[in-house]
């Protein structure tokens, strides 16, 4: 694929919904690479509807079209790949060598798969499922303190390394694919009336240091300020 | 990196338990594509000790170690992707050109966020959770019937174009990346006394197709039998 003219870019949209940390980390994204693009808010119950499944037929955001490649696509952290390898081309967010290049892969994986998909179990069950289920609760509140506690562990290695992000010396796609859901613990323990099993400074000051030098960004103030509207008008 | 001698490959380490359908999504590609390896069984109560946790401190199984690049890498997508684009040289698995290429990491992200970690869920709660809970078995059956039901629809929209797989006309490791967690449907709903929710030649006719075609590959036959003993010797 050619590499699309960065000075001419026509923008890319972006269906999405606030509240959900899935669109914000696209968000997050394309503001730190400085990506034009235009939100389509899509209604809760457009989400299963056919004029949104022809875009993604999971039926769920964030989803992009990008004007500029004619591409259309779903799953945030294949949306993120696809914008970091076709418009990072100086390599701000990323590794190209090997095995950086994999431990990358390794990490948003592992946050696709084993942070978000847990953290929202966790969410649900505190806030949103029909019937109090106290042992479910419990569960996910353990499988996100022990996710929490992972990355927390491997960045206190890492730190003794000398280094503060994930993989390598800098901050990458890798880490800022955790921010959002890392951000949302604290809310919904809170609004569960769980705030008190939630202490990152004292328990996890590793993971907490790196959260906030990724909270500090304009990128993530971006999102989050987003979330607070519905539509995104760039 | 340099693609290693296909020749002269020494066998790659893989930390595996049976009867997991993570593990098992690597030994299906690592045999798709002729790959030497040998298995390291993992006791259940040794994922969370420091000797595996130094392979990976995520403490779960697979995790691989490649003597011929010594790359260490965890998350059974991550190793999918780094097999393919390491030694299928040829692209027998994959495409290379845009759009397909990130089509695949869609589909990928799907398998390892929206697949696995829910149809493990519905798993837990029908066979493993320590006292019943109806509604959250409930909404686990329920989403994994709608994940097949999203992989049905869009298999039937494919046939009707004249293809049968999930991008391009060609079996990637996308596809394969479904398998063993499609397998094992019909297995837990059974154990759970659910079989009666699980028809799937009837209800989900396409997806059943395509499940069928890559069961009857030999290494899927192989990853099977493979599940059977406590270790793998190639």
């Amino acid at each position: 694929m050619t590499t699309p003219d960065r000075s001419n870019l026509k923008p890319i949209s972006l269906w999405w919904r606030p509240q959900t940390p899935n669109p914000a980390k696209v968000v997050i994204i394309l503001e730190e690479l400085r990506l034009p693009y235009t939100g389509k808010f899509v209604e809760l119950e457009d989400l299963k509807k056919a004029e949104f499944e022809a875009v993604n037929p999971n039926g769920r955001v964030p989803a992009i079209h990008d004007p500029n490649t004619n591409i259309t696509l779903w799953e945030s952290a294949a949306i993120i790949s696809y914008l970091i390898a076709t418009y990072d081309t100086t390599h701000t967010l990323t590794y190209t060598d090997a095995p950086n290049a994999f431990h990358l892969q390794q990490w948003a994986y592992f946050q696709a798969s084993g942070q978000g998909p847990y953290f929202g179990q966790a969410a649900w069950f505190l806030l949103y499922h029909p019937e109090p289920l106290p042992s479910a609760k419990d569960r996910y509140v353990a499988e996100t303190r022990r996710v929490v506690g992972v990355l927390d562990k491997w960045l206190g290695d890492r730190t003794r390394e000398g280094n503060v992000w994930l993989v390598g010396n800098k901050m990458t796609y890798a880490d800022l694919m955790f921010v959002t859901w890392n951000g949302a613990v604290g809310l919904f323990l809170k609004l569960a009336g769980r705030e008190g099993e939630w202490d990152p400074e004292k328990e996890f000051p590793h993971f907490w240091k790196w959260q906030n030098a990724m909270m500090a960004r304009s990128s993530f103030q971006k999102a989050m300020s987003l979330a607070k509207v519905e539509d995104v008008h760039n």
